[in-house]
């Protein structure tokens, strides 16, 4: 006889999701008992710093990532990184375990009530089997789910009686299948955006968060060579769309309405690839674009097309679709577009403190080239952007939410998807303290993330909000009082705390040179 | 002009609401500017902390407690937690930031996106105003929904541009207005009740948490000595329905169908008050209950009524009700039940280690007596309770759907509530971590809390559950490796390690000396 635990594991294995981020409960021993040596369990103390890895390791590897979570509590626990999640259309199998299904009317303990509604709206889809049968066939199509454009989470739930049941017949016909939307857009319709590209006097490329997503990197900058296009990244990128090195980067634009059309007007045609039109923060009014300009916009994304206020908008797949526009574009004779000014040397602290600047600029200087960053550090994320060279694709992770407790499990998640790179979490003492228990996985695990706290005791993109909003005497801003190194010892991983710039350049070294997780502290002067 | 701040501001202390538990975010600082100085804010570093506080404030004071989070994913932080209010009736009135109202169709960072949904089906009620002018009504909404019985925990989402808008007339109305469904059993239903107790053979009383909610243990005892009943408490109590040292006191029903049947048959009619028929656990199929016993059912929740498989359900106020037929209930001429056996000596431990069964010893000898156990050492809970006395109401909370991340913020929570109390949280290694953080607040706000950590090195009652449930080589049920004084001192707080039971009565005595936060590491053997 096949259980239905049996076939779920020859599911997993077909579709290669042999890592299973999880915390588990009473309601998971059943799926997880006689766990299969060729997979890997990888155990966080906290349900978000179990979906943060898998919301890491799904993206570094552009593929789905499988979670297991106990129960309603589990699930509730993960919800807050969910949001970035959703937010980066991130393929997310998750699965939680659900009481027996003849008790699950009386709510014994640890019953997910009304299962399916509790992660929306945070998810594609979510489903719990009517039947012990159907379990691998819900759990087939949650990895479809989750893989069709555009990518995001899905949410199954299951009774824990259903594992040792016995399977449906025809189970392999699940394993064998192959679920595709990648599509291109017709010829005609790549021949009018390369046509009015062409016609226009200076037009303008803004990739985002998917354009990483889709590796589409080089795609668009041979499209931007061939216009002679400056390229924008996309407000609040949650990844690099486009390598910061490149002679045709400009920047990352900003986020208010007003600032972002203003940068813009001097366009006549701006192309938005890979992003939403556009992913506001701030409250800035004004312009939503400038008279005169057109706005061409391809996204994966339906939801995202249909919602933006301006823009011809094309729903498909960004790599397919940039690599024909880029293919059929012929060269300009336009000049080539202006450069991006260098950043001007960085700042001196004052006090006995790095200032950020300071940070990155060594991070410039030491780190190697190939270096992935996770930035949880919001009130520096714009000095980052402007001093760090990134390259690669998959080389810098941001909380497309802004939901914190992203930095330290992200950062877990990728480098386990990426042996070879190494990852370099740069997070905000503040946000730090939102999955602080990742650094326990990581001394388990042996996973060798480089740390580095930014420590200036406060919420410091909510103090510089609040003078944005003229905001007076809120409470609860600030977080003195925390040793982080303490911390990360405790948890089991190296720590040292820094206040100079020549000793962060040197203990990152060392944390270079070992193939360890460290965590480093430093004492940064608030911007 | 009065604002909508203003007005809101005006409606909370009309109402008592005077404490904010909250973690803000740049949406919320409209709402929190100019605080004024007769409220009090307590600032938790993850919304789970933040959350778990006010669900310890509002059990403990039986009266509301407001929540500030921060948009969708300071929400989804607090999810796991809000499975736990719900689960005790606790009533929360969870408020959240959500972007600009003009901009929310961008779906700008930190935009809630379709709000009300997100922490369903964990609240009651969930709603965003359409207009500025309806927030400080509904916030009045809100108060009244989470107050009234059955109560819980509800949710609203509150644009930030609206606090600086002008608030609509007459909101002093809303300050003023009263709003109540407790009510009582006619006569004749009481009197029927009364009546079959009478004429039971052998009658039994099962109190549940909302008793304690209720503070209507007097009036539980009361009824017990007059008919000479046993009384159990209700399975996986989460509150202390009774007092431990009471004469009639039996124990706690186990969480087994075929166990709780077993138990009762040998009664003729039960009387369950303040509970579900039945909060199950563990999968025991069995009898729902045995041939020949009737069952009464008294709960403050038509949703606990109608889902029951057994008996005749009343919904009412517990204590009015048990008051009632406490009452009316004549002097029976029945024997006195049986005393509870006492327990065993506690078994010592062979190791290193101090027996759990020691650890309640010691509690029980060296504590006072009026001292409020917080308890999230699941696999020592049964050990507990047959060891600590606990007498006054509100000396014991658990948490109600099993989610972990309770222990330390709920006892910090309470012992803001009582402030002539001491409070004790017993704790799990492995739950410790899912809260760690709010050691921090216990620092910060100076709340002498206690924090007992069981340390065995594992997830213990997980550990248990998979020998019942015959479940070998499980991954992730071990949490070694983690040095919790120095996470305790990483965030202020001081801290102790013992492992012989001499040492964990010295340090203990040491705790309550002092009026400060401390942690007690005690290294536990296994059950």
């Amino acid at each position: 006889m096949t259980t239905v635990q049996a076939a779920t594991f020859e599911l997993l294995r077909a579709k290669g999701l042999t890592t299973i981020f999880g915390n588990p409960g009473s309601n998971e021993l059943h799926f997880l008992k006689g766990f299969p040596s060729d997979f890997r369990y990888v155990l966080g103390l906290h349900e978000g710093v179990v979906l943060g890895m898998a919301d890491g390791f799904a993206q570094a590897t552009r593929s789905p990532a499988f979670v297991n979570l106990h129960a309603a509590a589990g699930t509730g626990n993960a919800m807050g990184a969910l949001t970035n999640a959703i937010a980066t259309h991130s393929p997310l199998v998750v699965t939680a375990g659900q009481q027996v299904r003849t008790t699950m009317g009386y709510e014994p303990m640890l019953t997910n009530v009304d299962a399916p509604s509790l992660p929306r709206p945070l998810v594609k889809w979510s489903y719990e089997p009517a039947s012990a049968q159907d379990v691998p066939r819900a759990l087939s199509q949650a990895i479809h789910m989750a893989s069709l454009a555009p990518t995001g989470p899905v949410y199954v739930s299951i009774p824990y009686d259903d594992w040792g049941e016995q399977a449906a017949d025809q189970n392999e016909l699940l394993n064998a299948r192959r679920v595709s939307n990648r599509t291109l857009l017709p010829a005609d319709e790549i021949e009018s955006i390369v046509a009015r590209l062409k016609a226009a006097r200076n037009p303008v490329l803004v990739v985002g968060t998917d354009v990483d997503a889709a590796a589409a990197q080089r795609f668009a900058a041979n499209l931007a060579e061939k216009q002679a296009m400056s390229v924008w990244i996309a407000p609040r990128p949650a990844r690099l769309g486009f390598p910061t090195t490149h002679p045709n980067f400009r920047g990352v634009l900003p986020t208010g309405m007003a600032s972002i059309s203003r940068i813009l007007s001097e366009h006549d045609l701006v192309l938005v690839v890979g992003a939403p039109v556009f992913r506001y923060h701030q409250y800035e009014p004004g312009l939503i674009i400038a008279d005169g300009t057109e706005l061409i916009h391809i996204t994966c994304d339906p939801a995202e097309a249909a919602r933006a206020p301006v823009g011809d908008a094309y729903v498909a797949d960004i790599a397919l679709t940039l690599e024909a526009i880029a293919e059929k574009a012929t060269q300009t004779d336009r000049p080539a577009p202006p450069r991006r000014p260098k950043p001007a040397p960085a700042a001196r602290s004052s006090e006995p403190a790095v200032h950020p600047e300071q940070v990155f600029d060594i991070l410039a200087e030491v780190a190697p080239r190939d270096a992935i960053y996770v930035d949880e550090s919001t009130s520096t994320t714009n000095e980052l952007w402007d001093r760090l060279p990134m390259e690669e694709p998959g080389s810098y992770y941001f909380p497309g939410a802004g939901g914190l407790g992203f930095g330290i499990p992200v950062a877990l998640g990728v480098q386990l998807a990426c042996p070879d790179r190494r990852v370099i979490g740069v997070i905000g003492d503040g946000s730090a303290n939102f999955s602080i228990t990742g650094l326990w996985t990581a001394a388990q695990e042996d996973i060798p993330a480089i740390f580095v706290i930014m420590k200036n005791g406060t919420y410091g993109a909510l103090r510089w909000f609040a003078n944005v909003l003229q905001a007076q005497d809120v409470p609860g801003l600030d977080v003195p009082g925390i040793d982080f190194c303490a911390l990360a010892n405790a948890y089991g991983v190296k720590a040292a705390s820094v206040s100079t710039p020549e000793d962060f350049r040197s203990v990152l070294k060392q944390a270079l040179e070992q193939k360890k997780p460290m965590l480093i502290e430093v004492t940064t002067s608030i911007n």
